[in-house]
């Protein structure tokens, strides 16, 4: 039987349980993740998409407050770069080892992807995410007028650039990466919703820019473009919940795309935590055949045996 | 005609031509790589192997020099992983546009590749390659007892950790790196001289290690690893030359890895110089049937055709 192909979005936040931030620690949490896909992987075809927000987060800090003309700081679409090599070498490596342990050689690869966004997306006109150090109001102000930044007041702990969140529209690498997974490799790809670049109107030049893509909308769309059965969300809970920490508190189970919308039209899943992944596996599970999951690694296992986790299904 | 397969070993101080550190400058030079692969690519199977030095050597100043307890700096081998990321998504950038202005769509995929060294290479025992930012004496002796750090006077600039420079072994990603060249696509692997590893006794685990790998062996390591025809390590000068810049300079064109290994026993090759460059060529070649070039960008084609550069064959 055919195995069938998995596209996980991994959180960014999972490497950094404890708010630890070594490389040591979010090594130490990165040996769960890669004995979870090593077991999962006599069944399935596997690529691993992940945010990267605390980690692009300290390459920025670090950029930034130490940079000088010699060193100068690198801008944010290269420092997504560079957090992709990080994160992807440490899950790669973990990965690895645990298919050591299992005495199993299996290829397993980290691919730098850059993610296409449209310059003409709505996003690029209110920037809403902070990233990078906080500033004083005088000098995120200067930055601002040097830079071109946009920076803004943030919940009273001093300010911060924000920049866009556009919508990713295509993935640079799809070939590749489907290829790499079609010879037998587990495939780590998007990392941090992958590098945002434009393509130029002459010539459709590749063009990096400042702008951060959602990673569980980058891995839903690497997913259609790899022509994957499954899309699941890992997050840090084990179900979508409706009145989560009320009373009627619901974990939702099966499901189908449609009632999800639905929901999301009454305002149940938030912005900035639970929006961008019922979106994403529901526009996933849209089509006949696919499915859409968001549980948390603990859950995974049987979850994919229909027995955890919420499923997204178009018809439930 | 099947295409030959080279793999090229770039400088990674030939994105830094003038000294200029920003990532504007350095994508300006990979524009002109990214052309020159693009051209070759009609006629060869291409992997691109770089190195790393002033940028990780930034990477870590700004990691180590803003360093805190909420944002801790990473260790040498994740900023290695760090600038793979970073240098290979300019190289992928620069060829993919490359392509794009010859109106053709060709895979390119940087690999975050590690590179496995031997914990019993010597080099360990007598670190010498300086990285990073310079300390006082009093810094720098506190930072050796606190975190295991060798450092040692750096030409009387100030104190600076040294690492080892071990021999490459292995390859991590070998097998993927080969799979995508023969799915055609261009790729860079190796960045850096790659994530320096080892395997430890039991299970064959793998461990990132602080060290240094050079990019030329990690490069002709790659080269052997993946069945390549020709191993060209491309530097700041058209050809090798013996006794430089006096009135014997005497630039070395068609020559077999025996007389190279007879120059060298004579001293003719600066360590940390033509030295790796020329050890690594000469190797390569003395197998038959493979050609080991050193030259600059600009003379590449040319020397492809037998017309330039240093040309090192088992029998000239």
């Amino acid at each position: 039987m055919e195995k069938k192909r998995i596209v996980l979005a991994l959180g960014g936040n999972a490497l950094q349980k404890n708010g630890e931030a070594t490389a040591e620690a979010q090594k130490k949490i990165a040996i769960e993740v890669g004995e979870t896909i090593a077991e999962l992987a006599n069944q399935y075809e596997i690529i691993v998409a992940h945010g990267n927000g605390p980690q692009v987060g300290n390459i920025l800090i670090h950029e930034e407050s130490a940079s000088s003309e010699k060193a100068p700081a690198m801008p944010l679409e290269t420092a997504v770069a560079m957090s992709q090599g990080q994160i992807g070498y440490w899950l790669t490596q973990a990965i690895n080892n645990a298919f050591a342990k299992k005495r199993k050689n299996k290829k397993v690869v980290t691919i730098v992807s850059q993610v296409v966004v449209s310059r003409d997306d709505s996003a690029f006109k209110n920037p809403t995410k902070p990233i990078g150090q906080f500033y004083s109001e005088k000098e995120a102000k200067a930055l601002a007028r040097e830079k071109g930044w946009t920076v803004k007041e943030d919940a009273g702990r001093g300010w911060r650039r924000v920049v866009a969140s556009p919508k990713p529209i295509d993935i640079v690498e799809k070939k590749s990466i489907k290829d790499l997974v079609e010879d037998g490799a587990i495939v780590i790809a998007a990392g941090g919703g992958g590098i945002p670049v434009i393509r130029t109107k002459i010539l459709k030049r590749l063009k990096g820019i400042d702008a951060v893509i959602d990673k569980d909308y980058a891995a839903e769309k690497l997913a259609e473009l790899v022509g994957a059965d499954i899309f699941i969300s890992v997050t840090a809970v084990p179900n979508v919940y409706i009145n989560y920490g009320t009373p009627d508190q619901k974990a939702l189970e099966h499901v189908s795309a449609g009632e999800i919308n639905r929901l999301k039209k009454y305002g149940y899943f938030k912005a900035g935590s639970m929006l961008p992944k019922v979106e994403a596996a529901a526009k996933f599970a849209e089509k006949p055949g696919r499915i859409g999951i968001i549980t948390d690694i603990e859950s995974l296992k049987p979850a994919l045996a229909g027995k955890a986790g919420t499923i997204i299904t178009r018809a439930s």
